[in-house]
């Protein structure tokens, strides 16, 4: 037993492509307890359904006052938000019904989101978002996920597809997207963009055996904090890209702030200093002196953190933590 | 005395760069009586407020059961919605306090609100928007005005300047816009643009003097609907520019439909297959499946109608009309 009090808890689990990420989360937002486990590389419905029951057996074993279960899934939801319509990092996967598929294994109740709302909502209850009530979140990682946070709820549009900011243009004339658009701000920023951007913007810098050693966004972050000129410049370009797309959220929005995680987000200054002087420059004045952008504060827990959170929305107790409407 | 019932009714004002339209509209929607005056040449405060007061004590004398004014003015309006801040139809205007300036000498309660938002909310409750609860409304003029209504509400943002969907951006690269920032959807469509890009792209088609004499959208429109194949294509062409700002919009706000009104819309057919076939190649095909692309319904008495929806609004009677919540 990790905790001997009676706080009822919700178990938060993160389904992403290469990890799952689960996390018991008390009403104040107090993680008791994180775990990670591979998500079977096959990624076929029925083994992915075996591991998250398997880890939240094991932690509702050993927390007895785990009351319900939220899932962030990467991908697109249903309006109902009980099937997983698609999944770019699960191909196979076709309106799959996730929720009532745990629901029958582990007899609780399970609520299910996007991940990226998981992420979001993490961040205004307990993150960098708190105080805020009109913000947005993006994370931005593999691709770039996002959220949008209305008068303190959620948003989640006609359909439960809203937020899917990673597809805002920044060009509409720009290279394909794998989701059929041009431009999306996703094609500059996720993770095998950025990184062949760099290779290729980077190339005069480093011998081609050097080149080759760039495979990561982090590479590019250790390079620019080492100093490097190029490497900064490329990363405060990316950013501005970026800043380019908030401004268009900026102006559809009118949000306070902007809070940005995930991986290339550790770039750093150079990369936020990039995303500010883009919306400085082009947002309506009023509004660029107004919004505040902000790195994310919860590190790679948010996910499951929010899934948790979408567990207490689920449960009537929401938005848990201190940030009330 | 246009009207003997004793049914309540508001005054809605549209304040526009080129015209004052004024409408005495009932809370089902009905037009009593509805005026227009040009706005005084010279656009300073004091000689439009005048004009704003003649034209309301006009109506308020033949229409006794006016309860309320509302008022729809271009450009951004401040967060308590009394004072135009600024306004580019009006260049002089600097926090302009026009509410609180008018009720002073009307002796009514004044609404403000920005006029796309009176277009849109007009729309929704008694024109092309009846019956969604998510939708978005463009109007294509001079400049692109849009409003967001979500869940059956107007979405105002964090400081009330939301919706400025004339200012997404469809090429970070692109042209400079009046706004500041470059590629806004504006800067392809409205009036002045779209003309000059028309000039430029079916110049081989005329001989220099007819060259010259497209100086207006509608001259396009006309040759379009003469069967002429390249102003067709262009305007088709223009919708598709349109149709990327709606992908961008869509994957944001996940509405129901999207509204499309003002002067350019009225080029029909090949405008609105443009826009549709953009969103059909470029949006999640989930959401491309299900949104529907309208044209407005309301011509242009809507912002006035809207400026007299604001004014309801205001007084508690809300939303007016038949599309409740």
């Amino acid at each position: 037993m990790h905790d001997q009090t009676e706080t009822l808890c919700v178990l938060g689990l993160d389904l992403g492509g290469t990890n799952i990420k689960a996390a018991v989360v008390t009403e104040p937002g107090t993680v008791l307890e994180q775990l990670q486990i591979e998500t079977p590389a096959g990624r076929e419905v029925s083994e992915v359904v075996d591991e998250l029951v398997g880890i939240s057996v094991r932690l509702m074993r050993s927390h007895r006052n785990i009351t319900a279960v939220g899932l962030g899934a990467p991908g697109l939801v249903d309006e109902h938000r009980r099937i997983v319509r698609l999944s770019p990092n699960f191909p196979t996967w076709s309106n799959v019904p996730i929720a009532r598929m745990l629901e029958e294994k582990i007899h609780l109740p399970v609520a299910l989101d996007n991940d990226a709302n998981c992420f979001g909502l993490a961040e205004y209850l307990w993150g960098a978002g708190k105080g805020f009530r009109f913000m947005l979140a993006l994370t931005v990682g593999t691709g770039i996920g996002g959220a949008v946070i209305l008068d303190g709820r959620i948003y989640r549009g006609n359909s439960g597809a809203a937020a899917e900011l990673g597809h805002v243009s920044v060009d509409l004339w720009g290279p394909k997207c794998r989701c059929g658009n041009r431009g999306c701000v996703e094609r500059y920023l996720g993770e095998q963009w950025f990184t062949q951007a760099a290779r290729e913007q980077l190339f005069e810098l480093t011998t081609s055996e050097e080149d080759d050693s760039i495979s990561t966004p982090a590479q590019v972050s250790a390079l620019a904090a080492d100093g490097d000129e190029r490497a900064k410049k490329f990363i405060a370009g990316r950013g501005e890209i970026l800043g380019a797309a908030c401004t268009s959220l900026i102006h559809a929005f009118d949000p306070e702030a902007i809070i940005i995680g995930g991986g290339i987000a550790q770039a750093g200054e150079p990369f936020f200093s990039g995303i500010r002087r883009a919306i400085r420059v082009r947002a309506y004045p009023v509004l660029a002196a107004r919004v505040k952008i902000i790195p994310a504060q919860l590190g790679t827990i948010a996910g499951a953190m929010g899934a948790a959170a979408i567990g207490f929305e689920s449960a009537g107790v929401y938005p848990p933590g201190g940030n009330r409407p």
